[in-house]
């Protein structure tokens, strides 16, 4: 309430206490003016009742909900659901205007000032892992803003046609540039002991064979599935540098990895990093739809946000401002800590699980939220036992733990893949994977470890029958 | 509440209340058993009560709000804030997989219905206007869609560089040709009479003069600003047909003219409409940031849904889906009926003022949703009076109400737009638009017209002093 | 926001908007002062987004929402769950105070507020009627609002034991004499046309019986089924007066008819009344659970709410405000005049039944809410049809419809009533009733004949197998 | 959803998620069904999905969400407002009938069902502590609470008009007796060290002067300030088994020791309880306007929820239960450890900031929850030093910390109180209570010392001034 409104209110009920209210309510505005003033992450989180006092206040300073508007234009903010009102805190006018999703729009001063704090907000966190760089907040998932990302460089290098692209087993991003209309040329990944890592002369190989200037960047991948590790940034980023080719990082469950963030902050040091990409559910625990791009040239992701073509979703960006704004940098580094701590907890407990049955945890030192336990003993038994754990899991609600099984084939918009899904021709042998990602509790762990476990030992006695001349197929309960 | 929870239920509180309460949920289960058979928007609009017990069983059977789920993968659904998970009904896995935006998403039932059943309700919606196609919605906004419609195009048509565009002035269809990297071909309009339309012959020309094989697509437009009107869809369509080139149509805030649809069809029928882009929130009075891509050929609409790469948000889709249940076909058709009307009112409204003033209604009758009123004297009178009226009707919460002056020259991604803003690079007088778009209200129309009044009253006085030898920029109060 | 806030804004998005936003949040705040300055209820009702904004404003005043404070006290306004704390907009510490609901907490000036403005607005409604007086809104249901008055009474009347109560066959009203620790006097009323009336002559004979001394207060009624009427008030209070008794006025669902309020005002204009008590839920369509006590003398009404021992929900309060704000004056008053029209719809519909299956719509025309139709052909036909019909309505999702039988005989609190629910001894019919309650639609009305219609069909065409030899009792489809 | 739905949503997206979203779904149904089954507190808590899927659930049972349903009745649970709608889950009914606040509504079986639960959890949870009773859930606080006993007890005891009371300093549970129409015989408490308690033969004396018949109970009183400790309740009790007198224990915040509730329980076992009452919000962390009242007699029990006249909010049922099913049993627990926890810590540094001032930690291990620290020193200083410290406190938003002067006089409701506040007539000095409650945290007891500490010093900077010729009472920066 303004001054006016609460010496009414003494009038009301007792000036001390009114006055004492007040006083309170100044304290929630202090928490909002230090977040509009420096436009960082609070250190701690705010309670419910700040940030949803704050979000009324963006609200009522757009334009649809003006107590004496009168609309006739085509886009007016007006919401048939109330529901749908509400959920949106009455949000409706979605941030940026035709020719920059950064831009501010003159009926959304509310909506406007979202979208600046959420990108400021957003950055701020990126600079915890040490990162210097300039950011903003895109409704759409990581492979939609890769191909934004490609688009523009596209622009700036008309003549080019390929993207150089160290293989990493994921649909989304190889999609992602042939959406862009670019031929993706395909790296095979080198072995070194269990881990799968890029081939840098290949990588070279290539630049040199198709001419840098007919190259539109290097596609290059941090987090992925073990036993794939983050690719070597540093050493492609001063290839990039070298030939003078843009360099693009899929860093999409990244920014929960600091090993991941001081990759990328290492490679833009020592060589080029044009863009790098992440993604917000996957990083910041928000409903799927919105990704990060990110870069050390400030002008250049100004470029790659005025390419966005129209208004856009300012839901994405609600969401991960409401969550921050909830953590605090605090809450979010304990995250962090947490996960690097379960992390820890999975290794050893897959460990001691592959121990019991025969199988190993694969040596991915490089990888720091993947893992992979061999499942060649499983695979030696029955050649669909393999097949038959992951349907098996998923039954039993363990979800992500994902089996890859050998010599897959698979087409992806034209290009085969030999081995998909072990991001390799020719990986030495099946496994399992797991994760610590963000969010993940001691409790997901320790369920998993029983219920793989009794999986893996019921495959075991199935085994024996089949040894005594049964087939291997019989008990598939559940097949995907 | 399942049969055998009802039985417990009779045993606390009398059987035949229960029962009675439990016949009560069928009649709940039976508008969704209707939903979930037919696809289609109901006749009648759902009450809150249904459409949130419906929204909560698809969010249990989405594996984030499984009570015993263990989650080891990269993207779990954890939501780290409450107010967010709420806010999203708990659906937190968006829509679509890596390959596909269509894709059903093993880890989310739930999701992956409401996102099937959006579709089929949103495509039932386009039938109530007699189109038959199909469509799907995606989380992003007319321009990014159309965007990704041009890069479909690409891999059909790998040698085009070029989209034919009779000239609309909205930034983000014009960017939405650049980001998919096209360069496009822009044709001016003929005026015929106060309207501006499509140059057929210079469109042709053009055709001939680049070679069909180097065209993408022609992108025509339905939904406009007057004295620009719809595009002539029907002699497009049929020269598209006959040169074999694909057709594009921005059919923005078309859906809620029956004109605008009927447009479209026609063109179907007698030529080549490949696909046709709306905007969910100009249409369908939901928050800005959700588009129907549809067409008449399946197969070419799945293809653009496939080159899409990855999830995306589910966000918009919830939207539209919570507001069309809650408006039901009944409801919706209400709405459009009102803005007919409302059409009707404006135009005399206008028309009146115009004539009060010694300016004119322009003669668009083509244009079934925005109306021109010109300020020839305004002009006359003072030549930053025409700005001034715009500032004034912004500080007056007068929103949408466009005043266009004349002469403005913009540089829009390299290309010169003379006469800005106008469709045209001479037309003859400034104007004022305002349109009758859906949920507009008599208020609207009647606080737009009496404010309008009262500044162009003002003006004139103005005008006065200024005749006494005063110069005309005084009065400025604000200006954007 | 706060001008200071508001000063940073505008750094980061345009000032000129910010200025408008902020313009915008003032017309909010003066609608939010002229509450707080007039204490009336809004003439236009206020949208949801000026509500919410409102009650989070009189929250951060509370001190369970400061931010700051340390709470070691065992009444802090705690809340365990977050689903708890949103549904009550975090408005926590209830109202009032040991010594009286009215008072003011220390610990939560805004739920102060909450509750001085509630009793200012109701009072503001009541006015409406043309009724001067003073009130409070009570967090119990209008019995245990009239036990509060009685007790209240009582100190001032310690020898009285009895209280005068023409009857009215409705348990809570009976038992709140129960309650109190009163003898209830149940005067019987008297038939005139098909009308049950206040036996006036009776009442003072039980009055000279007694001595006035020894009477607590005469208790009437305003609002009751038909075919009893509300209670001659102007008579009885001329009588209170005469005798020196003090009279309490059961309103329950009064408010909503002119009639009745007109009654009460002209009784307290000529005679006494201390005072009348509505209930919330059925004048104002709020959730069950609050009432208001109501009066012409102020000091005898605070006499009351200082009985109230100890502090109080604040949840009915927070019900009928956010009520009442949402309608504003003309939106209540609209709401009345519809169920004015519904009340006549209701008759004429009856009546054209009634006609059509050889019974009558009793002439009642004191009684402005609820309506009774005849059974005597039903009754005649078969014993149980009557109450057969009951059950078929409570089957058919008729509620409200009351069948009532003749020759009931209940003890209620050690009272024995003959024809119990029928207000008399020996009504000459059973009838059925039905009421057109605030909120009721031309739908309730329409289905209810229908339905009605076809029982009664139904219940013809059993008569007609009886009368082939079968027994009467076979139909029961259900029975309560 | 149902099976039915089930199988059709099986042919829009795969069999297989289905499936598992079904199996999902009876996990929540699973929990539901214990809750039915058993009416217990569930050991470990519900999520806020299951917690909201039920309540959705009950509420479609009740008659105001039927989507056929007509209403022609006085109290159709219609609603205005859709945010009221909301914040009650659509329960709008209310809790029992006319003739009893327990009874079963036929109009609404879901609300009916939420009673009886809500009762049946609680219930469970009082015997967490031991206690095997019988109880109900009252939407009235403590004090309107024990009216109602009180009320109940009349007309078993129709001669009885005192009530026998050891005098505790707290104006609502005296209220409570005077607004039942009783004269209440206040007992002066006795000094046993720092401790004030029960005088059992002055009470007994008391007994014997009235005489048993004229007395209606003895009022005891567990939870209280100290240094007032709990009431004798084994002695208490035992009197009134001796001489046949009721015995209505006022628990208000008891439930949160094990301590309270084991005097009940002991003083049951070997004397006489008739009934305890304890509020909602004081022990389990909801909003102001519930209580609990519980007895060992299952018949005395419901003869007062018998005497509750009409229905009742549903609003403190609905908040207790969504509360007790958010902590679960282990919760509770955890909360009640936390407490007790929390007790120990303040005791110590209340002691260690009491020593350094010069003042002591009043030695009264009888209480379990409240503690007191003498303020000698600063009485000695000045006479206003006392009252000034707690307007300081108040300033700085230390809440709940009470000073007590000495020599206060107040008269309540015609009796007048010595040393008001202190349940003394001559308590030998002044204090400050800090007590260890429910939902307490080790920062609310350190900020309050913290700021307590700061107060103290600062006023001892005062008493330097003033022993320096200056007056005492300048610096009172705040009065209440």
């Amino acid at each position: 309430m303004n001054s006016e409104n609460i010496s009414i209110c003494e009038k009301i009920v007792s000036p001390s206490y009114v006055r004492q209210g007040s006083q309170a309510r100044r304290s929630h505005e202090q928490l909002i003016r230090m977040l509009l003033e420096q436009g960082k992450c609070p250190e701690e989180g705010w309670s419910e009742s700040t940030i949803e006092l704050f979000l009324n206040e963006l609200a009522v300073m757009d334009s649809n909900n003006f107590l004496g508007n009168c609309g006739v234009g085509e886009r007016e903010g007006r919401v048939a659901s109330s529901l749908v009102a509400r959920r949106h805190y009455r949000l409706i006018h979605g941030i940026g205007r035709s020719g920059d999703i950064a831009a501010i729009q003159p009926k959304a001063a509310g909506s406007s000032l979202l979208n600046k704090l959420t990108n400021s907000v957003v950055l701020d966190v990126l600079k915890l892992s040490g990162i210097v760089a300039s950011c903003f907040v895109v409704p759409m998932a990581t492979g939609m803003s890769l191909t934004l990302c490609f688009l523009t460089l596209r622009l700036k290098r008309p003549k080019a046609s390929y993207i150089i692209w160290p293989r990493i087993d994921q649909k989304s991003c190889f999609k992602a540039m042939i959406t862009a209309g670019f031929e993706p040329v395909v790296v095979e990944n080198v072995l070194e002991g269990d881990e799968l890592r890029t081939d840098l002369e290949a990588v070279e190989r290539k630049v040199e064979e198709l001419g840098s200037e007919n190259i539109l960047c290097v596609h290059s991948t941090t987090s992925c599935f073990a036993p794939r590790v983050p690719d070597r940034l540093e050493e492609l980023a001063i290839m990039c540098a070298k030939y003078d080719i843009p360099h693009v990082v899929n860093n999409a469950y990244g920014v929960q990895s600091s090993k991941c963030m001081h990759l990328i902050q290492q490679g833009a040091r020592v060589g080029r990093i044009d863009a790098f990409v992440q993604s917000l559910d996957k990083n910041f625990m928000v409903p799927v739809g919105g990704a990060i791009i990110a870069g050390f040239n400030e002008s250049f992701i100004q470029e790659i946000s005025r390419m966005y073509p129209g208004r856009a979703s300012a839901s994405p960006s609600l969401d991960v401002l409401i969550t921050l704004l909830t953590l605090g940098a605090s809450g979010y580094k304990k995250l962090l800590a947490e996960r690097k701590e379960m992390y820890t907890y999975l290794a050893q407990e897959l460990n001691r699980l592959a121990e019991a049955h025969g199988e190993k945890l694969l040596h991915t030192p490089h990888n720091p939220i993947s893992l992979a336990m061999s499942l060649d003993g499983l695979q030696a038994q029955c050649d669909k036992a393999v097949t038959q754990l992951g349907s098996m899991l998923f039954t039993r609600q363990v979800s992500g733990a994902r089996v890859v099984a050998l010599g897959n084939e698979q087409i992806v918009s034209g290009h085969t893949f030999s081995g998909f899904m072990s991001h390799s021709e020719s990986y030495p042998c099946p496994y399992l994977n797991a994760a610590s990602a963000v969010g993940i509790t001691r409790d997901d762990v320790t369920l998993c470890i029983k219920r793989l476990d009794k999986c893996l030992k019921s495959l075991r006695k199935e085994k024996v029958k089949k040894m005594r001349g049964k087939k291997c197929s019989l008990m598939f309960d559940f097949v995907i």
